[in-house]
Parts: C-alpha cells; structure tokens; sequence
C-alpha cells in the first residue's frame, strides 16, 4: 500500500527507482556486477542506466528516469490531456534482457506514470523466445497475479499485448505475449497493480533464466536466436511508442536504443 | 541515346532489367555465383531477386522490378500527380552490397521511374565506408559523370545526398555521401543520365572492391563494421522512404528488407 504523503509522480519515481535497485541485484546475483552509465542529461531530469554485458545475459539493461518537460506542440496532439497545456511529467523504469542462450527468451518490462492534464499509468511486460517455451505456465502466473487485483485486467492487457507486439509487415507478433496496458488513471489502477508487475517480472526473471541458461543449444539454435533479433529490431525501431517518445522527447539517444540487441543478423 | 519506339515505363524497366544482368556479372566476376529469389508476386507484377552470401560479399542483392497499382488513398497524399487517380506504374533496380572487409564500405545504388498523373526519375547511390576512406576520388568521379549532363547535377543531388542520408536522432550522415535525385521529369533529364549512373556505379563498384578487399584488417576493425551497421539498420527501418514505399504498396518484405546487414552490433 503506497503513501499519500508524496504526489503520484514522486511516489511514483521513488518505488520505481527501488525496483531498477531490485531488479539489478537480481541480474548480478545470476551474473556479476552491471554498469552505471551516466550521460548528459538536462536539469531537473535524473536518469539511471545500468547495463551488463556478460556471460548469461549477453547484453542487459535496465533503465530509470524522471523527467519533465514540454511535448513538441505537433508532438503533443498524440498525447491525451495536452489541450491546454503541452507540458509534462514522466517517471518509469524499462528492463530489457537478451540471453546468450537461446533457450532462454528475450525479455522486456516496463512500467510508467505520466502526467499532462491528465494522468495514467502504463506498462507490461513479454517475453520473446526463439525456440519452443512454455507458454501456458508463463502466461498462468500473470493471469493469478493479474486477478488477484481485477478479473478483467489479465483478458484485456494479455490481448492488448498481443495487438501491441504485433509486426503489420511480417503479420506475425514479436514474442508470445504477455500484459501491456496504458492510459489507465490512477483513480480505477491502484499502484498496488503497477508495484505487483514489477515485482512478478522480477521473479520470473529469476525463475526463467535459472531454469533454461545453462541447457545445451546447438549452433543452429543460435542462428535462429540471432534472425528472430532481427524482428525486435524491426518492431523497436518502426512501432515501438516508447522510442518514439524518447526520440520526441529529445532523450539520451544510447539510452533509448539500448533496448536493441547486441548481435543481430538478418538472411 | 534511348529509343522512344517504348513508352518511358517499358523503356525504362527494359534498360534496369539489363542493368542487373551487368551488375550481377560483375559481382559474380569477385566473388562467384549469385542465386535467383522468386517469391509470390501479383498478376503483371514481374521482380526479380539476386543474392551473394559470399567471401567478399557478406550479403549483396541486386533487385529488379517493374510493378502497377493503385496507392492506398491516404498514402497517396503523399506522392505527386495523385490527386485526380491513384494508379501508378513503377519501375526499378536496388543494389546494396555489405562486404566482408571493412576497409570495403557498404555501397548502395538504386534508380527509378515512377508514373503518376506525371512521370520522373529517381535514384542515386552513396558509400558508407566504416573505417577511412578516399571519399575525394570517388566525388571527384562522380562529379565528372555528372558535369556531362548538368553542371548543376552534381552541387544538386551530392547536397541532396547528404540530406536525405541523415539520421537526425542521431545527428550524423548514413555515410560519405554520393547522388540523390527524384522528381526529375523525363522531359528535362535525360535517361542517358539515368543510364551513365548506372554504369558508373557498376564501374565504381569494381574498382573499389578490386582496390580494397583484399587489405589487412583487425578483429577491432571488423567490430567497428558491425557497430556500423546498426546505423544502416536504424536509417532503413526509420527513415528510408524505399523501404516505406514497399510496405505501403505491399512488396515482397524479403525483398524490402534485403538491404538489412547480415551481422549487426549495437553497443
């Protein structure tokens, strides 16, 4: 249960900074130490980029901001509640994971608060593997912990997920799915909600990776791995709304393209 | 000197047809056979797909087409000499070639017709070198093929060049530049122009690969390619108005995405 005592924004901030804290500790007790980037950034904004490059994870990062500022006025008509004013506040956090292995799949999570005249929460979580997983179990634990908050949410944002991870050009979706929800104000979503998807991606983090990093994987099998990356290129680089935001919004350009993966290969 | 016994648009896709017969031999002089792709088409629709996977060539495809439709109307806003009709007629070649050693730049080229309510020309070609290269001799050729048409041609389409080849989010050009054109009306350019920039982008071509493939390089030179790269991949599936051209009028993603690098690394 979150306090009152701060604004939605800062509470906000604060727990997710918290999580980026957990969720490292989480990858460097599998893996080693990550980094801390730091880069320019602009005053009022606090940024937090960690990453690692190492053996389970083949690259990883995990992201924190805060930031506030004033949507491009052209910009600003995609956002709801920039009629009378363009100006914003933003805090979240964005993990994305890209296995050496590819038994283990690529996995992503991200959750947000924002504020214009209005204010929401967004965010979710997928996983994209490249090889046979199971996705029954996987898709189970986010449907209890979804229900334990709403029976609605686990129905709406697994199929939303679905519709937002989706490559119109190659009619296929990029991974098998998850929870992505959006504009959901914090007068219906508890933060309850927000904070339980944070910390159930960050079981199942621990979960997947112990339990498939060190099956054996033939060279055939890394080859897929490396094609099927090319599609997350593909989706992050032509649909993925939070580039474009980070490109709109005039972000450190490294950070926001950290989500891409590190080897690639298209045939 | 062209015949005008043909229309502009069978002319014209006769001409890019024989001009990937030439491109392809000299690539398959280098560095062997090439394979032919067929791949679902429409009804009147006739392309025609050549790739290298090869040891100077990493990947190199060399694409010929020569479509009709009619443009998705809201797409066709934004394409001249539509506003009474939506039918078009295209014809074209692409070549992109990544070769293997990165003191060989990734070379492009592409020309085109288009027929709308009006017709012209397009296309262009540009080098994007990872590592130092003699980007004067190369101007400096270019410079002299186009002095024997317009003294404007080569001030026009290198600056026109270096703008569309820009990533602004990441505020750098794709490469060292080269020609740009579109728009270009069959009755002030001549297709011997079209034509002179075909051979020499397959002369080019030769030579530059002749001169370098076969100079030392480091593992840190190969990395540098790969980092490389990723630009190419970022200006494709951000920028490219080809590649948004192809998805809107439902090309052969293959085919589209045929320019992508094979092996790819994002830092």
């Amino acid at each position: 249960m979150r306090l009152n005592l701060l604004n939605n924004f800062d509470a906000s901030a604060d727990w997710f900074k918290q999580l980026q804290l957990e969720i490292c500790t989480t990858i460097e007790q599998i893996d080693g130490p990550m980094q801390e980037h730091t880069a320019p950034t602009r005053p009022g904004w606090e940024q937090s980029h960690r990453t690692i490059y190492g053996s389970v994870f083949e690259k990883g990062t995990v992201n924190y901001s805060k930031v506030t500022g004033e949507f491009d006025p052209k910009f600003a008509k995609e956002i709801p509640g920039t009629e009378k004013d363009s100006s914003y506040q933003a805090t979240g956090i964005s993990v994305v994971l890209h296995p050496s292995n590819p038994k283990v799949p690529a996995m992503h999570f991200n959750t947000r608060y924002l504020s214009t005249g209005i204010e929401w929460y967004g965010g979710g979580m997928d996983y994209t593997p490249c090889l046979p997983f199971d996705k029954e179990s996987y898709h189970a634990e986010l449907k209890q912990m979804c229900d334990e908050y709403d029976k609605s949410y686990y129905p709406d944002f697994s199929k939303a997920c679905d519709e937002y991870f989706y490559l119109p050009h190659r009619k296929e979706t990029r991974g098998i799915g998850g929870l992505f929800f959006e504009y959901c104000s914090p007068d219906t979503m508890s933060f309850d909600f927000v904070e339980a998807v944070g910390l159930k991606f960050n079981s199942l983090l621990h979960s997947t990776v112990m339990q498939n990093k060190d099956l054996d994987y033939t060279e055939e099998d890394k080859q897929i791995q490396l094609v099927k990356r090319g599609r997350y290129v593909e989706f992050n680089l032509m649909y993925d709304r939070g580039t474009k935001f980070g490109f709109k919004t005039g972000g450190n350009m490294d950070a926001i393209l950290m989500s891409l993966p590190p080897m690639v290969k298209w045939n």
